[in-house]
């Protein structure tokens, strides 16, 4: 049986671009006892692909896995340390493992493959629900939803306080705006392009600053007087340094990703640390991989607030396989309209 | 009845030295019921006087009052939100309160000069120990003793990790290692000149790498190959910079004091912040007039430890009001050995 591969050509020059990349045939090998044969529905893209893509040797190595030249590029960890880190919606074509049946709709696959021989172990069963989508695993109710909500539990957010989401119309930044103003917090996402109207006008944030277009320290100094309570960071960079600025006193600084440095060759500094001292601030970071005990703590309540209307997500689908790499391309452009995921098969919505 | 103030004539450019102030002869006022004359008998020469000092406007303004030009110098808030913030240990001279009686030892005084008239209100009585000296309550039983065990506390300092102290023979981290060390921690501290050898030979330190002749990065892989679980700053800079390279997964940067950064007119960046992500890192700013309340905790427990041989110090002291200036350009350049205090008057030790 043949399927596609997307190859990693060379370290990419910032943003990654289709000439990083070929698309190669190759041959799937028969299945041993306890493997199964699945094939890609759906391929999630994420900010981290860009760091496990070659890179030079000084820079941190990621968690987990990394694309060498010439490899299938590496689109998550293997085996996934829960379903929710899961890069792949698949179903099951052949099993030889008792676990699974074909048909079966499983999480898996670390690579951008349409298909994949795994060991069972490696594979998580989807039970889909009736409220939401299959692509819905991905996003909303995938690891970009349970990040958030773990994020937002970490900064011990009050109601009243002003929490600030950077890459608010992100995957990560849609849900923690929502689970914010849901703990009676006033939500300012920071954002470019549609999302800036979206997140205030789809998803109930009170405002959106637009990075492109204003100045940030300009903008938090007039829709947060008081200072920044809670500051959601998923892009580092200079709106980091800039939303630091304005920190109040007591604040918390949630690093949760850093999207804006993943193309950067040069490492960088960071912010002063002196209004650490003075604001009392707090700054932490997390890797989810630690907590996925809590997945199933999230869903639940994910899922009550989906039926009641509370929380809402979009994704940015492209649809085609070999467009992995312009998928990530506009995402780590900030162009993306929502969680961005590719079709691979035009079954499944 | 005349007294000597030392006042401040300029902004200082760096480290402050004599010319930078003059001393001048005052009259002390009549005193009007409630208040108290008092006697400066040791005055404690801290760093955040330096950030008190005429500045650039820009600058972020320090907790509580500031010296303008032609003041006398600030060395503290007023009131010191409780007794551990006095700048001056003092004993009364003339009283129109019924608190205080001729003779009795005070903390008080937020300024540099050798007599002071404040409202009974505003001054604290001082019970002397059988087991410490006077000077003591201004390090080791004062701010900066408290300072370290709070700042040990919030770190969450476990049992065989490795604890790292900038300043570690100044007048904070010289507790802080020392408590740390009886949690069980692995401690090493960064220090330069005497301090070196005397942490580890009197404090028992388990190493001390001098900054101004090792580099810090190189030393910390070879004393601490598996990382630094508990960073507590004293120093920021540099220094902090280089210890943020060798943090350990989890590990905890208490940011306690930014000594490097007060004689700098131009604001810093700081380090980046990717390992935050990458290594679930908490950056933790505190302030300790935020925490008076558990200044008697802390005092019981330092008491219990002084008597058992527990916990060590050592004073830097200089003889006569007007050297003041001096201690301070000596404390601001790391010269010091031990916590920095200016004797008054030679009848207290």
């Amino acid at each position: 049986m043949r399927a596609k591969a997307i190859i990693a050509r060379r370290s990419p020059d910032g943003v990654p671009s289709a000439d990083d990349f070929s698309v190669e045939d190759f041959v799937v090998a028969p299945l041993q006892p306890g493997e199964v044969l699945y094939e890609t529905l759906l391929l999630s893209i994420d900010p981290h692909v860009r760091r496990r893509l070659p890179q030079a040797a000084w820079l941190p190595k990621p968690h987990g896995d990394v694309t060498a030249i010439g490899e299938v590029v590496v689109a998550g960890t293997r085996p996934p340390p829960s379903p929710r880190d899961a890069a792949v919606v698949g179903r099951v074509l052949e099993s030889r493992s008792a676990d699974f049946r074909p048909g079966d709709f499983v999480f898996g696959g670390f690579r951008w493959q349409t298909l994949h021989v795994d060991q069972a172990a490696h594979l998580h069963h989807i039970q889909p629900t009736p409220a939401t989508a299959l692509v819905d695993e991905l996003g909303l109710l995938g690891q970009p939803g349970f990040v958030a909500w773990y994020g937002v539990g970490l900064a011990d957010l009050q109601p009243g306080e002003v929490f600030v989401v950077s890459s608010g119309g992100g995957a990560v930044g849609m849900v923690a705006g929502q689970l914010a103003k849901r703990r009676g917090a006033r939500v300012i996402g920071i954002a470019s392009g549609s999302k800036v109207g979206y997140v205030v006008d789809e998803l109930g944030f009170d405002a959106c600053i637009d990075r492109t277009r204003e100045d940030v320290t300009g903008a938090l100094d007039a829709l947060a007087p008081e200072g920044v309570d809670v500051y959601f960071d998923n892009v580092g960079g200079t709106v980091t340094d800039a939303v630091m600025t304005r920190m109040a006193d007591f604040g918390r600084v949630i690093v949760c990703g850093m999207a804006s440095e993943y193309n950067r060759a040069e490492p960088v500094t960071g912010p002063p640390l002196r209004p650490v001292l003075r604001k009392r601030l707090r700054i932490q970071g997390f890797v989810i991989y630690d907590h996925g005990h809590l997945y199933p703590r999230f869903r639940e309540l994910a899922l009550r607030l989906v039926a009641d209307g509370g929380l809402k997500y979009r994704n940015h689908i492209f649809d085609g396989f070999e467009r992995a790499p312009e998928a990530l391309g506009c995402l780590l452009r900030g162009e993306n309209e929502g969680r961005v995921v590719v079709r691979v098969s035009d079954e499944v919505g």
